[in-house]
Order: C-alpha cells, then structure tokens, then sequence
C-alpha cells in the first residue's frame, strides 16, 4: 500500500505546500461505499444498469446517460464537450462514469452531493437530454410494462416508479462501476514489476512536482480523504499563451453556481483514475493530448516547466492508472409492444 | 413446422393471388447462412461486435451503427426517422437489425446485396455518421491499437484494416442477431399452447386476408424462399384518408435509387420478425402504433377493411413472432491511449 521512496521523495521536495496524506500511496478500494437509504442491491443494479442505457430517458430518443458517459469507452465520450439531444452542446466536458462514486460531489463545479442528485440533472437538462420535466419521464416509465415489475421488485410494491427512485438505480448501478487493479493498484499492493522503471520515475516525479497536492489518496482526487466542499482554483497562475489557446478561464467554474466571489475559477479536483482514456483534456475539454494536459497543469497550477522527459515520465505512471474495467452484460430495454414514445 | 388448418384456409380464400408456400408456416433457423468470404468465425464477429458499438465510426463521435439499430432495443431506435449526427434526420426510419441476416437484400429500398455492402453505406452518409471517406475511417482504425490486433486475429497479417474487411466483421456479427424461439416458432414446432386463441386466430386472419402473399416464410419477408429482386408496390391502392394523414407516396421508393419508373414506390417487403417492437411503422415512420399499421396495410395493400376484432387478433399474432434474444456481454471500445478524435 505505500511507497516509502516517494513518499520521502515527496516530503522532502514538496514539503508544506502538501497534505502529509497526499503521498501514502493507495490502492482503489473494489467496492464504493453507499449511503444508508440506497444499498447497492443486485435489484437496484440491475434496474439501475437498464435505466443508465435507455436512451427513451430523452425527448428524442437518441441519448441515455451512457451516450456522454460512455462505460464501453473510459466512461465518457472521448469529446471536448458533450452532444446532447438534436446535435445541442454545451461548454462542459462529460466527466467519466467510472470511479465516479469515489468522488466526495459530482459534476465538474460539485454542485451535486451525491450520485443520486447527479442523477437527475441531465434527464431534464434541455441541451443534455431534453426531458421537459421528470413527471414526464416517470409518466414514461409507468408505460413500459418491464419497468413496473423492475422498479417493485428494487423498490417494492406501491408507486415505486419515481424521480428519487430512478435516481437510487442509476446510482446503485454506478457504484459497482469500479475499476481496480491497474498497474499502479498491484505495484502499491507488493508487485514491482507491475510497472514499468519510466513509469516509476513518472510516480516519483508527480509527487515531487507537486501534482499530489491535490490529486491525492486512492483516486487521485483528494476527494477520498479530504471530503466534500474542497475545491482547487484553476488556473492558480496566469498565461497569456495558454489562456489564448485553451480558454480556461471562460467558464467561472463554481462561481456561475453560486454566485460567490471565492467561487470564481474554482472546480472539484477530478479523478485520475483511467486519464489515459478520457481525452481531451479539462473542463472545456480543449486541450486533446495527455502530454499537453500535464504541462498545462504544471504550469497553470505549479507554475512549473517540466523537461520533456519529466513530461513522458509523468504520462507514462498515468497509463498505470488505466484499471480493469468490470465485464458487462448488455442490458435488454424493457419494450413498448406495438408503440413507442417518438 | 406446419399448420395445416391455416394453409387450407389461405388456399382457399386467397387463391391464386398467393404464391403456394406462403402459408407453410415455418420457424425461424437459428443461425444464418454466410457467404463463402466471409465465415462467421468468432474473431470477426468479436471485432464486428466491437465495431459495431464503436461511435468513434462517426464524425462527431457519437453515432455508432447501434444508435439507430440498437440491440438493446428491438434492433432500431423507436423513432420515425433515424437521428444522425449533428442531430441530423432523414427521410426514411431505421430497419432492424434483428435477423437482417435473413433479407435477401438490405435497405428499405433493398439497393445493397448484402449485409456486407449495407455496412459501407452509414458510415459516410452526411446525415448519419458523417465520415467524410472510409480511408478516413480506416485512417482512424489504424491508430488505434487494439484495432490492429482485432484486425489480424480476424483477417490475418499484412494490411488488414480495410474498408472491407471492416464490413464483413459488422456483417459477420450481425449473422449472430438471431431471435429464435418466439412463440410462434413454439407453437409450428408443435407447442399447440405456445399461442393463445386469440393468436392462433389472428394467425388465421393473417392468412386468409391475405398478408401472407408477401410476408411469407420464416421471417415474414418473403425474401427467405424468393430472393432477392422480389419488391412489392405500397401503397398499391390510393387512398386520400390515409396519404394526407400518413405521406407514404411522398417517397418514391426504389425508383429514388433507379430511375426506373416501373420501380415507382417499390419497397423491399419487411420482416414481421419482432415487429411489435419497432414502432413507428413503415418507410416513413408516420404510423404509431402497430394495430394502424395493420389497418393501413389491409387498406392499402389489400383493399380490405378489417374489424376491429380482426386488428386485435393480428396484433395478438404478431406479438407472437417476438423471438428471444441472445446475451450479448458489452464490448470495451479499444481505447487510443492519451489522445482522442474529437
């Protein structure tokens, strides 16, 4: 579970610009912990993992969470900016699915507690899927014969078919969207040949550069540790030339939540679990290549200029964060018998 | 494999404006032919099954070949028209894929021979997946590792990543979606109870109005025991009512693709296979629901107006002929590791 180099290494060069728990090197749990009204049954899941693909959950017809949020790919959809239903896009990059339920808030400025309230946004997000309201996705719902007996059985009898269950589902399912044992998990578990020497000069220099300062504990996020309510700005450092070409401070980031002043350019720390898989890069997603991304944060956020091979070090240790992705059955929607809702 | 009660019935009451065979009832075979350069082997059918989930086939990245014939689903989309990129539509609804193996030849129109050619032809549509060239599909392929080694355990060495070899491995997967065991293939297999009463005498109804002259033969396409070349007028007989509410002539069919006035709204007759899940009806997608559907096809194509009993029945029938489908596990997309296309 720990690296004791690194974490010297760390200790040394970093010193008190860093949380003392950034560089305890960690592995990814296999299972995310749940909150006590939703347990993660294998009935939820399942109705969860039924919901997540149906693409009837939007006005058109054409999107479902797994559309952005991609679990065939990284668990998004490889685009700067997600396409919503009718060819619509907005400025925010889809954040992946995977591991997502190791982050302590969700979307991209946390406004949302919990995976159960993520949930619930993009249905009736006009851009996103385009839902007028949940009551008429609910009324949907109530028409498929598959569902009513899929949502008593996670959710008993009665009205079960509801916004918050369907939230409940979607999310149970989400929490078993985990992917352990990447090279970087079996390496902090006692294996050293798991990665590779570059890669273990990547890990070296990523916690004496600093990146660990957030992007700490067993997801990379600082999140696992340090709980909700932690935010990072970003940018920290002005760049003209950076700013030019990448646009990052166009989105105000929290601020355009809640209207605070403190909130200005401040985001949740994502994940760094599977980085290697979610090109492009940050919250506009205008920056298309891993290598360009960390020099953009060097820079932005270390006011750092990293050599070329600290850059292909640090790279490589992030391919080593790339885990093993759960096998899946692929759900059957539940039909519409001689109708359809388009 | 035979009820002779109903092929009686037809003999005698649609006669000679039905061909003999269409009221031999038969069940569905459970794998379908393939060409002789194109085995179904699990190597292409694995990469087809890949390929076919892949939305990085299309320009914007979010279009694969199973957003509009989704295998969740019943092999289409459940919309009037198909949505492609861009939020694009076109004129004509997406066929399902569902035993398409079966079709003697592919589109509605039936302009490609094959699965084989069908697969070529989405992928550089402008209004579906937009590619601007298969060399820049193959172009894209080729970057992507997993791709390459996809590519030979299904092709062999040397340069196998072609525009080709990339539509015999859709086709060869899609020779896998086959939905045996429907009811109605219990009940021809001797399963006297496999249909209710209302069902066998929808089967009934079915015959002896007459539907069973072209949707005849194991898939209700007629294509299993004629072939290819076999198209069939529709609407064959005007009616105001119906073209005002529904525009089924404003399309002039195969006549758009030969030029042939003889081909003046000549249509590839559909498979009934799973037909109760792919509403809306018809070329157009402008009827609802399936009983309308019914009577639209006795009005038009029969010149007979069904009771609403009869309607009831052939509906009943037709939800017979919804198969079982196979699982299928869900593909990982072969990732490009620290880039991406979009």
């Amino acid at each position: 579970m720990f690296n004791i180099r690194s974490l010297f290494s760390t200790l040394a060069l970093v010193g008190a610009t860093t949380v003392a728990s950034a560089a305890s090197w960690e592995a990814l749990p296999e299972k995310a912990p749940a909150p006590a009204d939703n347990p993660t049954t294998a009935a939820r899941v399942e109705l969860g993992r039924v919901l997540y693909h149906d693409p009837r959950l939007s006005s058109t017809g054409t999107v479902s969470c797994s559309s952005c949020h991609n679990t065939m790919l990284g668990g998004e959809d490889n685009r700067p900016v997600a396409m919503g239903v009718n060819g619509q896009t907005g400025g925010r990059s889809a954040p992946t699915v995977w591991n997502a339920a190791f982050n302590a808030t969700q979307f991209w400025d946390g406004r949302a507690p919990s995976l159960e309230e993520q949930a619930k946004g993009p249905v009736t997000n006009p851009i996103e899927m385009g839902m007028k309201s949940w009551d008429d996705v609910v009324a949907r719902l109530k028409q498929i014969p598959g569902y009513q007996a899929a949502f008593q059985k996670a959710f008993g009898n009665g009205d079960s078919i509801t916004m918050d269950n369907s939230a409940k589902a979607i999310a149970a399912y989400e929490r078993t969207l985990i992917t352990p044992n990447s090279p970087y998990d079996k390496y902090v578990k006692g294996n050293k040949k798991a990665l590779s020497e570059q890669q273990v000069r990547g890990m070296d220099t990523f916690a004496e550069s600093g990146c660990v300062g957030c992007h700490s504990g067993p997801a990379f996020s600082g999140q696992m540790e340090q709980g909700a309510g932690v935010f990072q700005k970003f940018p920290m450092h002005d760049n003209g030339f950076f700013e030019a070409k990448y646009k990052l401070k166009k989105d105000s980031g929290r601020f355009a939540e809640t209207g605070k002043e403190a909130d200005k350019h401040m985001w949740k720390v994502p994940t760094l679990r599977n980085v290697a898989l979610t090109a492009p890069y940050f919250h506009n997603g205008t920056v298309k290549t891993l290598d360009a991304a960390i020099k953009v944060m060097a820079k932005l956020q270390l006011n750092k200029d990293l050599t070329a091979e600290q850059v292909a070090d640090i790279e490589a240790f992030l391919n080593g964060l790339t885990g093993t992705f759960p096998e899946q059955k692929m759900p059957h929607l539940p039909p519409t018998p001689g109708k359809t809702f388009n």
